[in-house]
């Protein structure tokens, strides 16, 4: 049997191929976020990624048995409902949306306990208990949530620029922002950074991954608060679902924990302070083994 | 003579005539922020206010001597020129349009020095040393900076809102917000707190201030942030402004100070624990004053 696993983010569109035990082929295509991208570059994407991944695997998607997709917010109809009729055009076999929270808990605990945190662009935790019992903390978007996420994080950098400005006159972390972001000067910044619609703060991840390589005290300082913020939504789940049990292990995905140590590092430690027993699992989670996991087993 | 003194604000514009030593007659209307309401808008608030207030005078417009206008981000020629030009039109004599903290501290220290910490629906720390020295901390617009506002607050309130929903499954809190902003759902809330363009968060403040009068922990806990964000903007101009001289008495001004005893409090805790020797002034701030009586000088 062919089992097809994607996962569907708002900034990349992932996409596996196996049979029973091994992994044929796989594809990725642009976003397939439909609230943000609408539903034409949603339909791209996934097209896309599905004939890449099958073409690997040299099957047809008629050949399909199943079909597993991860997407942020698919507890709203409005995004699963679409979400479906567009899968349903372009592969043969069952069909299972499910959030993006569940095939990254798949990808790296199966069915067992467990708990992810995911710092994209938008961050979240969430986690299983023994009892099978889930939950989750934040995630609840930009403006009021994500905490540690690339969003925050790019925001967050902004507004300590802005501050060792007013504290020393000068900061050479917002002479990288404004260069990023192609502006001459603080007002045209701070004009930038307020405009509705706002601008794309994530995009000031890797010039602040830079800048804290370069020993800027000022990213430090952001990416370290980005990793015990991550704790701290992690700290929530797990004292709410593993009052009665061991402490779980915890896992991580998404960007910003791939590609900063400083992240990672302030991560465990804040978890490890507030739980000396926590296990957390070293490698960066791919959620989009868990669609194919998730596919495989059907509900 | 005859003085005008203006505070063209966000939400409100007041205005006080003046003798050399009197008031003569004031008046206020709606806002006079170009920026956010054109100029149409504007006009109407000013010509409003510098009505009501000459009418209370028994003077008229054209027996004006000097006027002097505050308004926020007064250095920027698309404001002070469209400000100027409306004015012109609307009474005689010399016009002079100062920014809003510039008022304020005229307001609070006529020549002197002192540290001013405004906090409206923006907020923002200003200050001038003996030797005449300016400095200002904060108040780089909502997105980025603006700390311990009603902005502040109110997105503060909805983010521990949701947290307090994430770590005990309701949040009291969170059920006034969403009476407030008529909404039916924590799902609805969150697509509204995450719109472009998004809400006006300083809405919320009347109501976290009910909700801390009532006890509720959250909003307590909001308030007490805000006035500890306010004490460091402030710490940021003493420390840059006050290192060779005593340390400066500070005012306040502004209806978050106004209306919350709780921020005043730790506003005042958080300065005090900084530096010992600190005056701070019990008094809230009228910016409309500091107009009138930089009118009353000239430049």
């Amino acid at each position: 049997m062919i089992f097809l696993g994607i996962d569907g983010g708002g900034s990349k569109t992932t996409c596996l191929v196996g049979d029973e035990n091994s992994i044929l082929g796989n594809g990725s295509a642009g976003p397939s976020n439909v609230i943000r991208v609408g539903e034409v570059e949603t339909r791209a994407s996934l097209n896309n990624a599905i004939q890449q991944a099958c073409g690997a695997a040299r099957v047809r998607p008629a050949e399909i048995h199943r079909t597993c997709v991860g997407l942020s917010g698919a507890a709203r109809p409005e995004i699963s409902a679409v979400a479906r009729r567009l899968l349903s055009e372009m592969v043969s076999g069952e069909v299972e949306i499910v959030g993006d929270t569940t095939i990254t808990l798949a990808a790296a605990f199966g069915n067992g306990p467990g708990v992810i945190v995911i710092a994209g662009t938008g961050s979240i935790a969430y986690g299983r208990n023994t009892a099978g019992e889930t939950m989750r903390a934040g995630g609840w978007g930009f403006a009021i949530s994500d905490e540690g996420s690339g969003h925050w994080i790019g925001r967050a950098a902004v507004t300590a620029a802005m501050r060792s400005l007013d504290e020393n006159g000068k900061s050479p972390l917002l002479e990288r922002i404004l260069k990023t972001w192609k502006l001459e000067s603080r007002d045209e910044l701070v004009v930038a950074a307020n405009a509705t619609l706002p601008p794309d703060f994530a995009t000031l991840v890797p010039l602040v991954l830079a800048a804290s390589d370069a020993g800027d005290v000022t990213a430090c300082t952001v990416l370290e608060s980005a990793g015990a913020e991550l704790a701290r939504v992690a700290k929530i789940v797990i004292s709410r679902l593993f009052q009665q049990e061991p402490k779980p292990r915890v896992a991580m995905s998404g960007g910003v924990f791939q590609n900063s140590v400083l992240v990672r590092e302030h991560f465990y430690k804040s978890l490890r302070s507030a739980f000396a027993g926590v296990v957390i699992c070293d490698d960066i989670v791919d959620p989009v083994r868990g669609a194919l996991e998730l596919a495989r087993k059907g509900k």
